[in-house]
């Protein structure tokens, strides 16, 4: 297991901390200004959003190089399933997978949408989600991106996911059977799993991202609450360990959305609390 | 699997459905008002909660039964660990044991409460919550009270519960190893868990309640916005059919927290939704 204690390169920032992600929430920093913010301060690389990039795609990829950084990944797909998918769906992801190529991004992370309108459950979706992402899959394979299903905390069923472990992600993944298909670890929604730890080490090589954050013992909202590494009960380093048991020795993105604690606070200090969070808890 | 389209004697009401177990929430109807209008109706039982019996757990009981209904169980134990468990926990889950057996209802049940303050994951917490309910399965069966281990949606960890599907629910079980201890299977918590099916064929005779509401496809709060049967999106056919295949024939229990909808209603109007629901969604 790597020792982050005195040493973040492998330290990302996924720009949803800084509340970009979102109308009118965090500081409105560019993504020049985050970039410039996080080389002073030793970050390996950032994950931005779709809404944050425009028509400026291999621009800020080129920045983030220029600034000795990577781009780790981006974020996200469309809803590719439920009542949340665009109505051009298929224009709209291939305009994803392009915007991930051209910024440079190896990853982009899929949140499949909800529990499609007419069915109850989840089996007759994530039939669909599976035809849907083996073109999906092939169209990324040409670009040479990676698709990374990220399961969500069982709350976001309904409308944002109808994947809900690692365990099932990897089960989606096999259906789909595509190289550059992997799943995307995030903490805020596998935390509680009691069988991630043997989920995880069926994911050997398959772990194209691993998420950052906290889980907060009293958690206010289901979206817009996450904390901050060590201000929660997520087992963080057990975590980690069984992440890079399974291969994985990228980068850790952190993505905290906070509505009304850490987007109202000053991007410069979110980043160096980030810094001092990493090296001490993660 | 039975029949329920023009039998509605299993449907029991959990007078959490009328706002009864949150102050100020709800019309405020006495326990009297509700057995009168629930017998009204042909429900076969009602579920309470402890904060409505105060004292009179003989008489409303008794009264339950003159009205030709059943108490079908009784809300809950405090919680038995993190850090919301009560200063005087065994004696206030002594009470609540003896509340069950004076009021006749065969199962109470358990909510567990969060992650032990100074601890991280559950693993910790499950090992004290396991210590635990061995003393107080004993304790109970004594009282010929049956103790009904509830599994939370991952949304409750932290501050709610440590045990979050039904496969962990019987793991916990097996470790107590008590003839009095099972689980409760509640729609809301559990209808998105693929291993579901499977995890139930497990519970073969331990299933000691089957609570019923729906997941609305855009739940807007994490405690307070379940839907009425057929209003969302479990599957509710299949699960029950997976619970009466584990040889469950008992109530089918009623329990929906809303407040900004059902509990804004009139209860006559909501009971009698409930019966016409029950019947053709359930």
């Amino acid at each position: 297991m790597r020792d982050f204690s005195a040493d973040h390169t492998a330290l990302a920032l996924n720009t949803a901390s800084l509340g970009h992600n979102v109308e009118g929430a965090g500081a409105g920093w560019s993504p020049e200004q985050v970039i410039d913010a996080c080389a002073a301060r030793g970050f390996g690389g950032i994950v931005f959003w779709r809404r944050e990039i425009g028509n400026r795609a291999i621009k800020i990829g080129d920045r983030v190089r220029a600034a000795g950084m990577q781009v780790v990944g981006l974020c996200r797909t469309p809803y590719l399933v439920g009542s949340g998918t665009p109505p051009k769906l298929e224009a709209e992801v291939w305009q994803s997978i392009d915007m991930a190529a051209e910024l440079g991004a190896p990853v982009l992370t899929i949140v499949t949408g909800g529990t499609e309108p007419g069915t109850k459950g989840v089996i007759e979706t994530q039939k669909l989600l599976v035809d849907r992402l083996a073109g999906f899959a092939e169209y990324a394979a040409r670009q040479n991106v990676a698709l990374a299903l990220e399961p969500l905390n069982p709350m976001f069923g309904g409308n944002r996911t109808c994947v809900f472990t690692v365990a099932e992600a990897l089960a989606i993944c096999d259906r789909v059977g595509a190289t550059n298909l992997g799943v995307a670890v995030d903490v805020y929604h596998v935390w509680w799993d009691s069988r991630l730890t043997e989920s995880l080490r069926a994911a050997k090589g398959r772990i194209l991202g691993y998420h950052l954050c906290d889980w907060l013992e009293n958690t206010r909202d289901m979206l817009l609450d996450r904390g901050m590494m060590g201000d929660g009960i997520a087992d963080l380093r057990t975590i980690r360990a069984a992440v890079e048991g399974a291969g994985y020795d990228g980068a850790c993105e952190v993505e905290i959305f906070s509505a009304e604690n850490w987007w109202k606070r000053d991007p410069a200090e979110v980043l160096d609390v980030m810094v001092s969070h990493f090296r001490a808890c993660c």
